[in-house]
C-alpha cells in the first residue's frame, strides 16, 4: 500500500508526486500555507488524497500554541486558504467542513483546555483518513467481485493510494484483484494509459503497479482502443471526480474514448468512486461544466515544447462519459448499475 | 503546398521531420541506406511520401557510376532495403515493385546504356511523384465535395503535404475545405490531435496548418472524443496506410478511438488514401499485421523518461478501423462507401 501522507509524532509530510517516478521525496508540512501550495503545485493530488491532506494540515495548526481564541482564529484562515487551493474538489471542501464543524465544537475557552480541542481536531483528522482507507477497503473488494476471473485488465490515469489515502479507487481492485490472482497461482496482467496531458498514468500508475508487484504496461491514451480490441483485456476500470444521479460519470480526459472501445469489444466498463464522489444535486452530466486547464500542459510534453510556439490549443481536464456506457458503478457502499438514478437510496455523504 | 522532398539537379534531400517545427533542416541523402536510416527514424514519413523518397533513393542509386550488371545488382539490393524500412507500409513495396519492373526492363547489357537505363530509372521516380501530386489533388476535390457545409473539422497525426509528395489525404481534403470556406467568407475551424507517441499532430499538422493559415487548435490525443462530442465537430478525416478489400483499414495508431467517437456522434468518419494504399491482395484488416515499434516511444519524450526505469510498454503503430465505422473512402479515383468490396472495380495500380 502506498500512502501519499506520513503523520508521525505530530509532524506531517507528503510525498511530492511532482518527482515521481525519479525520486521519492517526503517534503515536511508544519503549515496550512504550505499545504494549500503543495495542493496548488500538484505535489499531492488525488480528490481523496487532498481532502485527508487538508484536514492533517488543518490539524498542525490547531496544534500549534497559543490560546484557544487565537488557535481557533489560525484553524478558520487555515480552512479558508486550503479551500481555496483547488476550487473544484469536493472532496476537499467536504473534509475542511467536517473540521470546521469539529473546531466549532468542544472546549469553551480556558487556555488548558487547548490541548484537548487539539487533540480533538487531530482525533477527526485522522478519523476522516481511516474513513478513507476503510472506503478503499470496500471498494476494491467489492470491485474485485465483478471480476472473479478476469486476468487482463485495463486502467487510466492514477486512481491507486497516491490519489487517495494509500488504498485507491478503480487502481485499488486492480491491486486486489492482482493479489487475489497470485493467490490462486494465476497470472495477471494490467495496461496502463499515460494520461496525457500530465502523464499520471506514466508517472504515477507505473510507479504504484510496480510497487506492487503487478505485470504491467504501459501504452500510449490513443492505443488503448486499439489494445483493448486486441490484447484480450477483459475490463476496463476507472476513477470518477464527479457522478451524477443518473449514473453519468465526469473522470480524467480520456476515459470517455476508453468507454466507447470498451462498448465496442463487448467488454465491462467500470466506475470505481466513493460515495463521496456522488452527487445527488446534479441530474446529469450535461450540468457538469468541464474544467479547461492551461493549453500549455497539451503544447508541451514533459516540459518541452512540442507544437509552433504559440500555436493554440484546448485542454479540458475531464470528460464525460454517459451512464449507458458504464457497466458498473463501484462504490463503498456496493455495486450499482446505471443508468438511471444510480445511486438512489445510497448515503453519499454530501 | 509543403513539399517534404528535394530533387534538383540530380541532388536528393529531404526536410528531416523529427525536427519539425522547430527547425526546418534539408538532408542530402546520397545512398539507399542513408534513405532507409531517414524512414525507420521517421526523417521522412507517410506513406505516399515514403514511397516517392524510396523510389528517387533507388534512383539514385541506378546514377552511380558502374557496369549496368553492378548498377543492377545495387538497385536490387537498395530496393530490398528499403522494402524492409517500414513493413506495413504499402506505398513502399509498390514503389519499390515499379522501380524493381522498370530497372528488370531497358537496356540490355552494354556499359554505354548504363546511363540510359539510370535515367529511365530517374524519369519513372519522378513519375511516381508526379502522380502523387496529382492523387492528392483529386482527393482534394474529391473529399471537399463530401462536406459542402462543414466548417469544424477533426483530424489525426499528419496527413499533409509532409506526408506525401507534397499535397495530402485528409489533410489535403482539410486544406481545400478551409480555401473553399474562406472563399465563401466563412469561418472554418480545424481539431488536430497531437499523435502520441511521436506527436506527427503536434509537431507537423500544427506546422503545415498554421502555414496554410487555417485557424487551428490542438487536443491530446484522449481528449478527441470528448471534443467532437461537444464542440460541434461535423466530420473526422484520417488517412490510412493500408486499406483491405473489405474496407477495413490501418492508420496510425488512435484512428479507431475516432472512428468509435464519430460513430457515437452520429458525424461522418472519412478516411483520405491515395488508390495505391488500398491492397486488394488483403480481405480484411484482420490480415494486416501491426508493426509494434520501440517502447521507450512511449516511456520517455525528448530525452525525457517519464515513467519508471525499465517499465514495460506497448507501442503498436498502427490500429484497423472496420469498414462499418467508415463513412467515406475518399480516393484519387471517386469516392466509396464500405463496407463489401469498397474498391471492387478501382485500378489499385497494385
Amino acid at each position: 500500500v502506498t500512502k501519499p501522507i506520513r503523520f508521525e509524532d505530530g509532524s506531517l509530510r507528503i510525498l511530492d508526486q511532482t518527482l515521481l517516478p525519479h525520486r521519492e521525496a517526503w517534503i515536511a508540512i508544519e503549515s496550512a500555507e504550505r499545504m494549500a501550495e503543495a495542493i496548488v503545485s500538484l505535489r499531492v493530488r488525488g480528490a481523496p488524497a487532498i481532502g485527508i491532506a487538508a484536514a492533517l494540515a488543518i490539524a498542525v495548526e490547531a496544534a500549534r500554541p497559543g490560546t484557544l481564541a487565537s488557535r481557533r482564529e489560525r484553524v478558520a484562515r487555515a480552512a479558508a486558504l486550503l479551500r481555496a487551493s483547488r476550487p473544484t474538489a469536493v472532496n476537499l471542501m467536504w473534509a475542511c467542513d467536517r473540521m470546521t464543524a469539529c473546531a466549532a465544537g468542544g472546549a469553551a475557552s480556558p487556555e488548558t483546555e487547548a490541548g484537548a480541542w487539539a487533540a480533538a481536531l487531530r482525533a477527526e483528522a485522522l478519523r476522516i483518513w481511516e474513513e478513507d482507507l476503510a472506503a478503499s477497503a470496500a471498494m476494491a473488494r467489492h470491485g474485485a467481485s465483478l471480476f472473479p476471473d478476469a486476468t487482463r485488465l485495463l486502467t487510466h490515469c492514477n486512481t491507486g493510494g497516491l490519489a487517495t489515502g494509500g488504498g485507491g479507487t478503480a487502481l485499488g481492485v486492480v491491486v486486489e484483484l492482482h493479489r487475489r490472482r497470485s493467490e490462486e497461482g494465476r497470472p495477471f496482467h494490467v495496461w496502463a494509459t499515460e494520461t496525457r496531458p500530465l502523464l499520471q498514468g506514466a508517472r504515477l500508475t507505473a510507479w504504484e503497479l510496480r510497487n506492487a508487484g503487478v505485470e504491467a504496461r504501459l501504452v500510449s491514451d490513443g492505443a488503448a482502443a486499439h489494445t483493448i480490441r486486441r490484447r484480450g483485456i477483459e475490463g476496463v476500470l476507472v476513477g470518477a471526480d464527479r457522478v451524477a444521479r443518473n449514473g453519468d460519470g465526469a473522470n480524467k480526459i480520456g476515459t470517455y474514448a476508453l468507454a466507447l472501445a470498451a462498448r465496442a469489444a463487448g467488454i465491462p466498463f467500470v466506475v470505481v468512486a466513493p460515495r463521496s464522489t456522488l452527487d445527488p444535486s446534479c441530474a446529469t452530466g450535461e450540468e457538469i461544466v468541464v474544467e479547461e486547464r492551461n493549453p500549455l500542459e497539451v503544447t508541451a510534453f514533459a516540459g518541452v515544447r512540442t507544437a509552433p510556439e504559440g500555436f493554440a490549443a484546448e485542454n479540458p481536464a475531464f470528460d464525460v462519459t454517459p451512464a449507458d456506457l458504464v457497466t458498473a458503478l463501484v462504490t463503498d457502499g456496493g455495486v450499482f448499475r446505471p443508468p438511471a438514478d444510480a445511486f438512489t437510496g445510497v448515503d453519499t455523504r454530501s
